[in-house]
């Protein structure tokens, strides 16, 4: 087995990773006269901001994923591999795969990054991650069966605890499954489990003093009041320290019994050898330069979540963790790299924050943009169009909006399949 | 853990199996006055004829998959419980379950079967059945799974046995699969795997001396004749005796290496323990009476391609595992247990061949109603209107629709995720 990719004289690209960040890149490439390579361990580019809504059985997976041999077709001296990345060899300008060393002239790492449980085994080997849309689907199957068996469970302490929801994490995607959730709880249980109509409870945990910290205060109340409204019960300044036996610990003491905890709430870069050690900064982020040049590497570039850009006077502890951080760090070093070739001089990254937002529920979100605050429908409206307007291909868009509208007007999921 | 439904007064009806059979006889209950036990291993109901354009990336699981809870919603007296059956207690009048006891009066199964590979463990472990949704998934993910490996893989032989598909079993199954899988080798692979275009083999292995051996010889030569135009190999009077370590051994002495092996050649009826021994026939077919009654037994009837009905001149053998048998002779058991009950005569079931067909491709299919004969377009269309109509749901038909159009217009699928 090896990589199989012939040189052809042109100088090559290697992408790692087709998140966002990765996809952003290879495409500002085209028809720049290099030879791209993309690897990523799946087949498929997903799209982060909409994987809760795969696991409250709002969409398929498909829905949000796209092939990526799909989005290349018709690129000339464009490349995919399907591989796992395991080293790099900077001696060599390679990197090593599962499916053999393929070679770069530059290398962009656009790994992204994975749920960090900050150390805490219990919580890492029982609650449920929400990064990938195979996360979201394994949730799904997860509530479904916990209803299925809450059904037939005669103690009725020990069908509680298959009730109970239990969600780490008070940023936007906790505030967006828990939103997601309570829909669910409101509109599909009474339904199809008319026993159990009541019976569900959704807890919100969130270790600061508000919700959506890195928003304003008034999306932080608005938010809450709203969750409140739906049926969640928040808690704000609750720290879970463990989660085993279907007891979830807190550090003020309480405990929670619940065999479905959702943990959003951290992150850290997913990591490759063969990086020098002081390169790696806080959660395994890479330190860059304000080109997002991998400190102490020659050629190696890091953007998105993988990195952390270090020296602009605005953002000292580097930049949040955000879609669009990394497709402007993407747009930003695809053009530095044919600058540097062309002997121009490369721009420094500078983050232009064009609005955050999380939606709540239906008819229900939050925007900041600018110094503006939007609540209600016009966030959530406003919510949809940019979200619509991110996923990859005419199809995907087009049965996106239909699931929406769908379930918009009728209320009810038809998704709600235990597929193994 | 119990099965928690409280008898209420009226006589009880247990149906093991929700598919096409037991979902009819079901559904017919409505506002009979009898209260309703569906029990599935599934939470969902599927649908058989389409599982392939599953496995060929053309839909999605979800797409002919109908969750069972949605389907009952508003029916009164009906539970369903999600559940494994272990077996029949004839003397207690009750099913043993994953989730306890559950008494009948009345007990219907309708459990269907499972591929036959002829006691062949080899293929048993290597080969990919056809027979459920999940088993299209798996199939597609190692399709796509394979097309990644053969583009890294240096040895031509080698690779080539990745590129080589062998279907077994010359069936409506394996003519539609068969079609399904030349149009992706037509349409997708030259474009989403440039350097594999002309490498895929597709093979159709037929044991009998014609295709479509269950329909009239002019449907058997037009698919044979369509499915050869479209460069699959079709290999009649070859039988399959072994695979392994990715060789298929045919009886005549030759071999075929390949990787991928989809084996729809046999079906035997799902095994439920505490049936009489005599009252087990042909593959595991439960030898009923002319009302669906199972020999030996009292008030449990078995139905569609579990039960082996005997005592109809006209199909001394039983009658076919087909859709269209399973769902008459659901009516008519629901309909001979409401007379029973009323203290009229059972009516005996009697078959009414509706027509059979099966599609080959775009604007492909063949199809026999009565004495017509229908190729082309025309057999396609009625294909596709018949099908569309079976499937349960409004949302569900609408969206097969719109993936069978946008396909039809555009030629590609974007389905090809390997999701696992």
């Amino acid at each position: 087995m090896r990589a199989n990719i012939k040189k052809n004289g042109l100088k090559r690209v290697v992408v790692v990773g087709c998140g966002l960040g990765g996809l952003r890149l290879a495409r500002s490439l085209r028809n720049s006269g290099y030879q791209v390579v993309i690897v990523d361990k799946n087949n498929y580019n997903q799209f982060p901001p909409l994987i809760y809504q795969v696991a409250s059985a709002g969409l398929e997976p498909s829905n949000i994923s796209f092939p990526i041999r799909r989005i290349f077709q018709g690129y000339k001296h464009f490349y995919f591999r399907m591989a796992e990345v395991k080293a790099i060899d900077a001696g060599e300008k390679a990197i090593a795969t599962s499916v053999g060393p393929i070679h770069y002239d530059y290398l962009v790492l656009a790994m992204g990054g994975t749920t960090n449980f900050f150390g805490n085994k219990n919580a890492e080997q029982h609650a449920f991650p929400m990064k990938t849309v195979v996360d979201g689907m394994r949730l799904r199957n997860h509530i479904l069966e916990t209803l299925e068996r809450a059904e037939t469970e005669e103690d009725m302490a020990r069908r509680q605890k298959y009730m109970n929801v239990v969600i780490v994490g008070g940023g936007p995607s906790g505030v967006e499954i828990a939103g997601a959730l309570a829909e669910m709880k409101r509109n599909i249980v009474p339904r199809d489990y008319p026993d159990l109509a009541d019976k569900m409870h959704i807890y919100l945990i969130n270790a600061s003093d508000r919700l959506l910290k890195s928003m304003d205060e008034k999306s932080s109340s608005t938010a809450e009041a709203e969750l409140k409204n739906m049926g969640v019960h928040v808690r704000n300044g609750w720290r879970v320290t463990d989660y085993k036996d279907n007891v979830v610990y807190i550090d003020n003491g309480k405990t929670l019994e619940s065999s479905t905890v959702v943990w959003v709430s951290g992150i850290k870069a997913n990591v490759v050898e063969g990086v020098p050690e002081g390169s790696v900064g806080h959660a395994g982020r890479l330190l860059c330069d304000r080109f997002n040049r991998v400190k102490g590497m020659t050629d190696v570039f890091a953007i998105g979540d993988q990195s952390l850009v270090e020296g602009d006077p605005d953002w000292k502890l580097g930049h949040p963790q955000l879609a669009q951080v990394a497709l402007q760090q993407a747009a930003n070093v695809a053009s530095n790299i044919v600058k540097s070739d062309n002997g121009q001089e490369m721009k420094p990254f500078v983050y232009k924050n064009l609005g955050t937002m999380a939606t709540i529920g239906r008819r229900r979100a939050v925007a900041e943009i600018g110094s503006a605050r939007l609540g209600g429908t016009l966030a959530w409206l406003l919510w949809l169009v940019v979200h619509l307007r991110s996923i990859l291909g005419v199809k995907n868009k087009f049965f996106v909006l239909l699931n929406w509208m769908w379930n918009y007007f009728n209320y009810m999921q038809s998704l709600r399949l235990i597929l193994k």
